[in-house]
């Protein structure tokens, strides 16, 4: 057993489906300012976790996967991903 | 010249130099709800550029570096980074 810490990183964004009105605020900020060929932008959240390393991979992988679903994301209007590096 | 849509992933976090109240609060609350192992969050933004394919990958580089550079990060006290993908 290591205890190296361990980066986590979660990303939670809006689902598909869900408007964001925050996205087209800046959208339209970056139209009037003159930039170019911008489709679509949306904003969401970014979580970095620092975990203390007496956890294997597997275990953080799942600790953070709890984390995520339960803490970070509210599951009715949003979506989350996440990556352990190290 | 190909017309398909490019996605650009922005992510802007607080410098390690700057306290991060809100990934502090975070922090706290998990470890009341009994989660074990974390040692520091930290929260930040994420934005979902969606690109409408008129650019080359160069010229969307340099856009998306410019974009999230002049607008959507404060230099005083946050970085970024991002990535694009196809």
């Amino acid at each position: 057993m290591w205890f190296t810490p361990m980066k986590a990183y979660v990303y939670v964004s809006l689902k598909k489906s869900v408007l964001d009105p925050q996205g087209k605020t800046i959208q339209g900020a970056l139209k009037k300012m003159g930039f170019k060929g911008l489709e679509e932008v949306r904003q969401g959240k970014y979580f970095e976790l620092t975990l203390d390393g007496g956890l294997t991979r597997a275990e953080a992988e799942s600790e953070v996967a709890r984390i995520a679903r339960d803490v970070l994301t509210n599951p009715v209007i949003e979506e989350f991903r996440f990556s352990l590096e190290d």
